[in-house]
């Protein structure tokens, strides 16, 4: 339980951290702005799951830690902004990982609130991703999850393998260790190769 | 209370097509989005209402039917993308009894909340239009609530009628069919004969 | 009590009326549109805030009042738009003081939701800047809170200094008044002088 939560404040902080550099890349916003959209980025996904669910309180509003955590995170990304621009590449990587675990925690947060296993995945892809669409959104951006890279696909690729996990297998741990995995194999294959999914219809 | 059943997943299934079809004209997304962008037209103006109302669990949380009315409707509009494109007309008039029926039973919905008239017909016109608005603001378009065309006045016209109908009437039944036609007919009236709201202010 | 429900709905005509003028200079949006994206401003704050909390009922789903009263400003807005352009300036100013109201009332209702101070004063920030912030987004407009202004930022000084003076003194009018006028004074020094925030990172 508490590698789960130290887990999920790192994974805070890196979204946090990388929202905010994104927010910082794209729009005139000054500090005050950057760090209300890296904010939104990590916080926005998860708030996005309870709010459908109703599942109050939300989890930065009960335990000010995660706030504090994603603050932590913009901060570092003030002070290491050179090296973060540099090794962009490692960020990458290190950001899929969190991801895949943002994932996985969201959809069995769903499963525990009892929803069916469908809807629990499309609430694990909402918890990955609803963050980065918001500040999206709130700056004017197409969302990410509408232009051509595996993103979200992935993570409700790896939502439903967990769901399909934890219905057959009693190793809670490996399920989510597997799951996530998927979701970070999808999203780097694609990456690497250019692959994207076909159109709807042209 | 089958049949209104049966008319909701329909019109589910209707406004996710319709949706589906709007997002693929309009932005790059690959099929994933346009999926997305579908569930979201025909999900997302009933959970908003619902959200504001604190009525959870959200309908289709509660029922994986009606996510599964929606993914069909998607379905069938990629299989007969070309047959819709080509009776667009006819699918306009579709869409507008479904406009027309989603409102109406939003402003019930509202209504079992106990809440006021009025707020009942914001509720209702709120449940028709803003899945078609969310759409549109995650492709970063101008939601056509906000363009010439009347369409949520007429939903909020149909609505008003219904609230009063309520409490004068004794007919449920034609309460609903009485201020969906008027929805219908508002709708149609001003689509043939080009009529638009006066601006504001110049 | 009284004092502070006439300060509410007065704070929120203003919100309405200011609202609309901006949707009317800023879009294409009919009556309808000015009215709907009017409303937003008023209301969308304070909702966004209770949906966070999950404070339900609504202040404005609960008290019809509160809809009229944004009504009420919307159709002032409309009589009086020469007026109202004429002495933008002093718009401003009253804007200015129903910004600060609404920033520590906000903050006082996270209060008595028992959540941490800091999370208070990011509600009561939320509170006064998020209806502008939607009304914006739905117009597709940058929101005014990611360019150079001082605004947001102001909202958060005046409620860290509430919550602040919330523990260290008895008399909750003046902490009011005192956190108030904090973000009134920071907002007009920021405005005449021209000051605005470093940027994150160039």
């Amino acid at each position: 339980m508490t590698l789960q939560y130290i887990f999920e404040l790192t994974g805070t902080a890196l979204f946090a951290a990388s929202g905010a550099l994104v927010a910082n890349d794209k729009s005139n916003a000054d500090w005050f702005g950057v760090t209300f959209l890296g904010l939104i980025t990590c916080l926005g996904g998860g708030s996005f799951r309870d709010i459908l669910l109703g599942a109050y309180p939300l989890a930065w509003i009960k335990d000010i830690s995660v706030l504090i955590a994603g603050f932590t995170g913009i901060i570092l990304a003030a002070l290491f902004y050179n090296a973060l621009k540099r090794y962009r590449k490692n960020l990458f990587i290190v950001e899929t990982f969190a991801l895949g675990m943002f994932t996985i925690i969201g959809t069995q947060k769903a499963l525990d609130f009892g929803v069916h296993p469908l809807i629990a995945a499309v609430m694990g892809m909402f918890s990955a991703v609803m963050g980065g669409v918001l500040r999206d959104v709130l700056t004017n951006e197409i969302p990410v999850l509408f232009k051509k890279e595996i993103y979200a696909t992935a993570c409700v690729a790896g939502a439903l393998l967990y769901v399909l996990l934890v219905r057959t297998s009693s190793f809670p741990q490996l399920n989510l260790i597997l799951s996530a995995l998927l979701i970070v194999f999808i999203r780097f294959i694609s990456v690497r190769y250019k692959l994207s999914l076909p159109k709807f219809r042209n």
